[in-house]
């Protein structure tokens, strides 16, 4: 069992993706899963590289060093009319298929319902017989902390909107977590003009933050860090502040001193009670060593830690903060601790994110396997070029270009919906196929989206029908972008949430220049979103409804009373 | 909420497929699922086809009559690059694929883990946004009672091989339940030489099998039955008895009269206590009106009863009778009631099927949608030409012809395994092009099979290295059948063991006569027994190794320590 997890941490290992144009595999389509393999686990974009950990708590992109090797062996011998099936990030079986059938078909952390929680699954991952693949870490489409600075930023420009009549100047946001995704926070909040003082136990994850430029200034202490808020005030300027603490320390002490931030939320891993939450007065090292003694005894520390986090943030929101859960689902947790009323704040997606969804917009993004930057900004050009009317979409792509650094291999995110993303993707090809892009291009999405995910605490929170808890709509998104001819495609269980509260799939798809490829891309990313929208139109979203007639979806039932 | 409850009982409709090679939809890839759909529900095969019930509890071919009527009329002009979506029984999209992917995409009855109980299933599906797919009636390949036959005949024969020296003569089962599967039990006893005593309180269906010959008698006391038993020994004969009795009464009534079975075993439907098991001293006159009025009431009598069944069963097995629980989770709902040693007798997969599985082995089967007997007369004499040197298989072959009526479309069930599925289905798919057989055949088999679900209480119960909640094996199926070009593809959740303790998924490939058909044959009749194979491989049966490296299957980490 020992050997089992020594094999999950190599110090030796230093990952990067090839860049250029040479292949070390036989086509692009084994080349391109192949990088973004690696791209996952390189140290400019992986939390915990040499544990194999992306993000997200364990976020893990193969079970352990031999599997991962196992798997780069096998793409580099993977045949055009092959697939290979990885189980919970272990190479299983190589198949015969076809030529429009996806190159790698993924299932991580999937575990029959009855079975579907921390406990049973960490048995298992302690057995090697299981990962936990959050959502882009185990499916290889993880582009760094840019992935969700977007989504981030079109919230808080939502909350700006619904609260502050669109103004943030002079606001300040309040959270917790620096890690892959919270990371995202501070420069998502400067974006959209707030301030913001994001509690972080561990240093190293404030200084990295603070040398890729998504934060501005650290602090050690809360009057060092309420003294910069003030300042900046003052300037109207907003500044960024990663502020070191435990955010259950931290909270609690602001509703004790009666300061009320204007905008409240939270981003550790508390989906993860014994991995991603630090319980109060525990320094990092007590943790790491009670992890290997005391599962149980982490645990509970951990989710009591949490309810009295919850409890401020509840407190703070009584007293006119605008608080809102950002999908780590530590409600839940405080409810289970006793919090009765721990759901009295919303979750970001019914309240800010939904319309969206109902539209098929969401996380669409994309990387240059070629590794050059260039290619990136020939796209963003493309983009203006194809939707000339949307100066919201043109300002964030230029907010992107100028204040986000790469990491690995260059990408981009930017939320687009059923409307753009089969245009876009063929554009992509064509400008592959003209030569005008150096090398291919890899599309494709967090499976946070409109239509590969059921999350009730989360994605599907409060749902006009009540259809929160129903997984059939993600598991037919990823049968239908198999059948579509994505180039790979994932299925994974308890992402963003945590065990036994979703689940979700991934796509990606290659734009190799081809006319193949073209037909597959036009596919996959109209049928992609397409099941975004049908899922909300079923549910009865107008938005959804009217987004289906306007783009000809052909949704059978749509127009009956059933 | 009302209208959308009757809307699912309709007495007008009395549905039956088409037979002969007329085609209704575009082509016969189309009219397959169409034919199949139809069959499910015809009165010769469904248990309450007005219902849309076609077994299991309330295993439904479709959510409601509307739906019905649309998927109908959409498989009616669906084109060749089109793929149809249907959610929980409702045709929800139709997208643009290609020819080489599935025709119909089906996922049924999915709950994120969290909410996977029968209370919220309930909920929803009185909601109308729901719908119980169980196995094979959601999926459209269920071919009534002999489906289960085989499974069951096997299973005795096992049970004869272990306890009696594989000599049955003079020995009795006791069982309850006639339903769709139940109904097999009387005649895989007799078959495999054992006489029967099956207790079910649904006077109806004891006589529905009396008339398809699969019982062979009545009796309405216990010392009737046990009359005719004593009566068969000293015939040396097999017979079997339906008992019309409440198994909860009778059960306990053999203990108390120490009479001790040779066998015992159930298969009521447990796995959904407030539709599936008739309480102890209740009519089914009184159970419909309280599963209006109050079903926490129903569901809390029914398990009250189950335990008692139970520790019956215990009793019986400590007096020396071999007992089993096939495949319905008595024993978990007896545990949830208190029943601490239910999981004392063992589940029949773990005791008598995992070494078949390990070879692929499992319930394949055909159907001829000719709708002549003659075709499958013509695939019986097929396969003992391709495997001539099994008797076992022959024998089942002419006991099946002899004894079992079709019911619908004809069909034959067969279980063979990797070694075999592929080479048949490219006999089959032969003798269409060569007009050999009328018309074309359909493939498919139940999700109960080696690579195609995770059931901890069954399937997967016991697992040699303790992976039985591992749900990542049965979605790599269905994606790889949907990447390799299965006709229709499904995934399910809770069937058989109800909801929260099972997933599964389906497949069902056609065979038209021609080129096309061959190669996504072979690869989709490989390719699925393959998963399993693997999957039992990867848990480390060393069957399963063996067959791996006979059968040349491409494992990357089988000969690998990870
Ligand atoms: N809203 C979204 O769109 C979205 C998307 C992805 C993930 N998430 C969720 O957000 C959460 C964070 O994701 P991540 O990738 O950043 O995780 P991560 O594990 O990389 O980072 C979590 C960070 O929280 C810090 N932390 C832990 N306990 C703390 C405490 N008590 N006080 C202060 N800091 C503490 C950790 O040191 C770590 O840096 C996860 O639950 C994830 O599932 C949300
Ligand atoms: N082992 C297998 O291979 C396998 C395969 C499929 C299904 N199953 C399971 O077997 C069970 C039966 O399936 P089915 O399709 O026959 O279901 P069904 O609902 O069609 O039939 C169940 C029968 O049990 C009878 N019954 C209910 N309560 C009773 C009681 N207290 N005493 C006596 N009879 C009673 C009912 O009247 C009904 O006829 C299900 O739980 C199903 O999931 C097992």
């Amino acid at each position: 069992m020992n050997s089992i997890n020594l094999n999950r941490h190599d110090i030796k290992r230093s990952i990067k993706a090839a860049t250029g144009t040479t292949l070390s595999a036989k086509s692009w389509l084994t080349e391109a899963p192949l990088r973004m393999l690696m791209n996952n686990l390189d140290a400019e974009v992986a939390e915990h590289p040499q544990d194999l950990v992306v993000y997200g708590g364990i976020g893990r992109a193969a079970r352990n060093w031999a599997c991962y090797d196992k798997i780069v062996e096998v793409l580099k011998r993977l045949e055009s009319n092959e697939t290979l099936l990885v189980q919970s990030g272990k190479p299983v079986g190589v198949f015969e298929t076809h030529e429009n059938a996806p190159r790698v078909i993924i299932a991580n952390s999937n575990l029959v319902p009855h079975w579907a929680n921390w406990e049973h699954f960490n048995e298992l991952d302690k057995q090697g017989l299981m990962m936990y693949g959050q959502m882009t870490a185990g499916s290889w489409i993880y582009i760094g902390s840019q992935g969700i600075v977007q989504g981030t930023y079109e919230t808080f420009v939502s909350v700006a909107k619904q609260h502050f009549a669109g103004d943030a100047s002079g606001r300040w946001v309040l959270t917790a977590g620096l890690g892959g995704m919270g990371g995202a926070q501070p420069l998502a909040a400067t974006m959209a003009g707030f301030s913001m003082i994001d509690v972080e136990v561990d240093e190293s994850r404030i200084d990295f933050r603070l040398k890729t430029r998504y934060l501005d200034k650290k602090a050690t202490s809360l009057d060092e860090a309420l003294a910069m808020i003030d300042a900046a005030k003052s300037n109207g300027e907003a500044v960024s502040i990663g502020l070191l603490g435990n955010a259950a320390d931290i909270f609690p002490e602001l509703v004790a001193r009666g300061v009320v931030p204007d905008v409240v939320t939270d981003q550790t891993s508390a989906h993860d009670p014994l991995n991603g939450y630090l319980p109060k007065g525990w320094s990092m090292q007590q943790a790491a060593d009670a992890r290997k003694r005391d599962e149980a005894a982490v645990v509970a520390a951990a989710k009591a830690s949490m309810a009295i986090q919850v409890k401020a943030m509840l407190e703070l929101q009584a007293r006119g903060a605008a608080t809102l859960d950002y999908g780590n689902n530590i409600r839940q947790m405080a409810l289970e601790e006793g919090v009765e009323n721990a759901f009295d704040f919303p979750g970001f997606v019914p309240a800010y994110i939904r319309p969206l969804f109902c539209q098929g917009i969401g996380p669409f993004r994309w990387v240059a396997l070629s590794g050059d930057p260039q290619d990136i900004y020939k796209t963003d050009a493309k983009i203006k070029e194809l939707i000339p009317d949307d100066p919201h979409l043109h300002n964030w792509l230029d907010m992107a270009r100028e204040r986000i650094q790469f990491q690995g291999l260059p990408a981009r995110i930017c939320w687009v919906g059923l409307k753009d993303r089969a245009r876009l993707g063929a554009a992509f090809n064509d400008m592959v196929a003209s030569g005008e892009l150096s090398a291919p291009i890899v599309i494709g999405r967090d499976h946070l989206d409109s239509g590969s995910v059921a999350s009730p605490n989360r994605e599907t929170e409060a749902m006009l029908d009540g259809s929160d808890a129903v997984s059939d709509w993600p598991l037919l998104n990823a049968m239908l972008n198999t059948a579509g001819g994505a180039t790979w495609v994932s299925l994974h269980h308890g992402g963003g949430v945590g065990m036994g509260f979703s689940q979700h799939s991934g796509m990606v798809v290659v734009c190799d220049g081809t006319a193949e490829a073209g037909q597959r891309v036009a596919r996959v990313l109209r049928n992609d979103p397409g099941t975004g929208v049908m899922r909300h139109a079923d549910a009865g979203y107008q938005i959804a409804v009217d987004c289906a007639h306007e783009q000809g979806l052909d949704l059978p039932m749509l127009d009956q009373s059933n």
